[in-house]
């Protein structure tokens, strides 16, 4: 089974889809793809992925995009270690916790919204920096109310980490790169701890990567 | 089995499971939380879902949040007729085609994005009709470039109408909301052509619901 992963450091649906093959124990080979710079938009890429964005998978010569749809399709294919839970409605809590961040925090910072900030509304990066801190901390704060009021330790549905636990880590990253304080979120703070005591969490951080290594030398 | 939707007649996410309600044949009562006038905010409301979003699906007194999660758990408490295709690759591919509107262009429009536009950026009602018309934009065209790669009448996914449809007709009925013209796409409105003809769908569509009818008399 070959897989690459077309991603790149600061890209957080990148990162859940790197924890989940780390969890795994599925090898792979990163293609960076630096969304920084708008390489998501040259047309050898547009093929790879017509919605130009990242992360794209490879596996077995298919592409898959999307990251909650290749987390799924992962488990499906490998179902060990599980990062679903058996039971539908337990199912149905790790998928509404993972959508938190997927669907309703994290659109909003991706860099094709912080460019057209910029061409809408002439935005300074002050303000989109702002822009985005602020729904990073409405994602927080809906998890923080989560798990307080459903607490399963160490992890988000229990003894193991599921599609949840990788999502929240990612908002938890997501925080981290705008440099934001946790203090505010200690139920977040204690899952997060839990999560990246694990090397398959730790490894796939952002600053981790080597990109970013790359990009703070040069600065 | 007794189902209770918190929903709006506006509401992307909540046009998204009553389709799937009713194509379930799984009959349920709708309870309207006005978001347009910001009652997903009460107090009580915060209680059934303390992300202050719709939908929220009540089964057997148990509550289900985030649309997506929504669909997999019916999908898997009531399997037919199926909303997911069984092999791992299609199924990967229709979870996919959903989350282009669920975490790509559908988030970047909802209320609480469209005050904050305001209040971050003093934008007029004009500056954010235009935002949310150049982000559904975005995800029909997106749309429209994978139906074209990979066509599968009626269907995205072939005969029958999966979460993928689903999602689609909700970014068709979201550009309807917004009275965009939809010339431009002719696959896509082949595929909402076939899912407005089921009753399931066109049910569900927004203009169909009494919230609305009610929100038109007042105009």
């Amino acid at each position: 089974m070959t897989i690459q992963l077309y991603g790149f450091w600061r890209s957080n649906a990148a990162f859940r889809v790197r924890v989940a093959l780390a969890l795994k124990n599925l090898p792979f080979e990163e293609i960076d793809v630096d969304i920084l710079s708008g390489r998501q938009f040259d047309p050898a890429y547009a093929d790879v992925n017509t919605e130009h964005v990242v992360p794209t998978l490879v596996h077995d010569g298919h592409r898959f995009f999307q990251s909650l749809a290749i987390l799924e399709y992962l488990d499906e294919i490998q179902p060990e270690p599980r990062l679903l839970p058996i039971e539908a409605r337990e199912r149905a809590y790790a998928r509404s916790l993972a959508l938190v961040s997927v669907a309703d925090s994290h659109p909003l910072t991706v860099p094709r919204v912080r460019k057209h900030l910029a061409q809408a509304f002439g935005s300074d990066p002050v303000a989109i920096a702002s822009w985005c801190t602020h729904w990073i901390r409405e994602g927080l704060s809906t998890y923080e109310r989560l798990l307080t009021r459903q607490a399963a330790a160490p992890f988000a549905l229990g003894a193991t980490p599921t599609i949840a636990d990788i999502c929240i880590a990612g908002q938890i990253a997501l925080a981290e790169v705008y440099q934001m304080d946790l203090e505010a979120f200690p139920k977040l703070g204690a899952l997060g701890a839990h999560c990246f005591a694990l090397p398959a969490f730790a490894g796939a951080h952002p600053f981790k990567q080597p990109g970013y290594q790359l990009a703070s030398e040069r600065r």
